[in-house]
């Protein structure tokens, strides 16, 4: 897979991340990253800017790194410490939005992030740059039906916490306390009806407004931070 | 200014909006569109799928308005009532985030939005589009010098609460009743140096992770509506 941009190269050669390759545009000059790719003895290639444009169509800042694929992590990686809270997303289809929820969760200490295999995005470059590292340190998996997996996770002792314009509860007036996991749904058409079913809340933001609509990855800023702040 | 996307197009037609022209793709269909601009009598060019593609890079949807520029609006227009809530960008770069934050704000009730004149992002087309028709319901003024403005404010019984990775005090711990202005920085470098001292406050969002970075929208979502709780 390819990543590219200066800061998303920058953790992933602080990682342990396997990289293939490293393309670099002539003038490349950032010290900080040659001497990590140096270190680490990397394959280099150079390419001159209109041939690595050409190459790379996103704003790779003269850096593109060949990585191995994203590896998904299992449900029973993280989903069993009491007190813990996971993000389940309901088939988002924008990776810069997937991207800043991964953000999100890094920084709040989410104990992972669920999203589906299929419809919806998965982990690619885009996501991965916009994650700004983030993605290295928060466990990431990929199931085949969300609503199997969220009665998987009841059966765990979680509680579902779904997240909805029309929900019957105020966000701030649920006890995030045990095992949650937040419900996000898609950008356009929220929560599917399966899932909204299986959830034991639905919760909403209060708007004051006349369009009244939240970003999908500011909603779930706003109620990570909720459970966060109730949690601990 | 060009606009563009189905659901832009709504909230211009449904606006007071003056629309000089619309520019639809041949077989454009919405039957609910087509009778707004049919009702509006506004002028309409057909252009086929690869015309339209070739003038309009973004994701159009079929769909391209040309109306009246953005007007942005005085500071007196909104920064005068008690208890009021205003939120400062100190030059935004990407207009995804301005586009976002514009929503946030109009739908957390904020009276209005700052930004300056000069570096950083005005209110442009792709902001418009993020920002899903926001733009419309909430007053964004530009001014010169964000120093000189946060003085005014001060003037007139306003607190400033910057925000920064490094804040003096968890955002959960202010007092955010009265007249209060928050700043949100720059994607990369967070706030100016002179803002930053111009601050009453300088407030963070606590972090867990190893690289706790979060997205500019989405800690202006966790701090408006950490303000509107606080307030109502």
């Amino acid at each position: 897979m390819l990543v590219y941009g200066r800061n998303v190269a920058k953790e992933m050669l602080n990682s342990e991340k396997f990289i293939k390759k490293v393309i670099l545009q002539e003038n490349f000059s950032d010290k900080n990253i040659i001497s990590l790719i140096e270190k680490k003895k990397i394959d280099v290639e150079y390419m001159n800017k209109r041939d690595l444009g050409a190459f790379a169509k996103f704003n790779h800042q003269g850096i593109i790194l060949d990585v191995e694929d994203f590896k998904y992590s299992k449900l029973d990686d993280f989903a069993c410490e009491d007190d813990s809270l996971i993000v389940i997303l309901d088939h988002l289809e924008d990776p810069h939005n997937l991207g800043a929820i991964i953000r999100t969760c890094e920084a709040a200490g989410v104990n992972g992030i669920i999203i589906p295999k299929n419809r919806g995005v998965g982990v690619n470059s885009t996501v991965i740059k916009t994650s700004t590292g983030a993605i290295n340190n928060i466990p990431v998996a990929q199931v085949t039906n969300l609503c199997r997996t969220i009665t998987d996770l009841k059966n765990r002792g979680y509680w579902i916490v779904g997240t909805d314009m029309i929900g019957d509860d105020d966000y701030r007036d649920i006890d995030y306390s045990g095992k949650i996991a937040i419900v996000i749904g898609n950008e356009g058409k929220g929560m599917s009806d399966l899932v909204r079913k299986s959830c034991d809340f639905v919760v909403k933001i209060p708007m004051f407004g006349k369009v009244n609509s939240l970003n999908a990855s500011v909603s779930a800023g706003i109620l990570i931070y909720e459970a966060i702040r109730n949690k601990r």
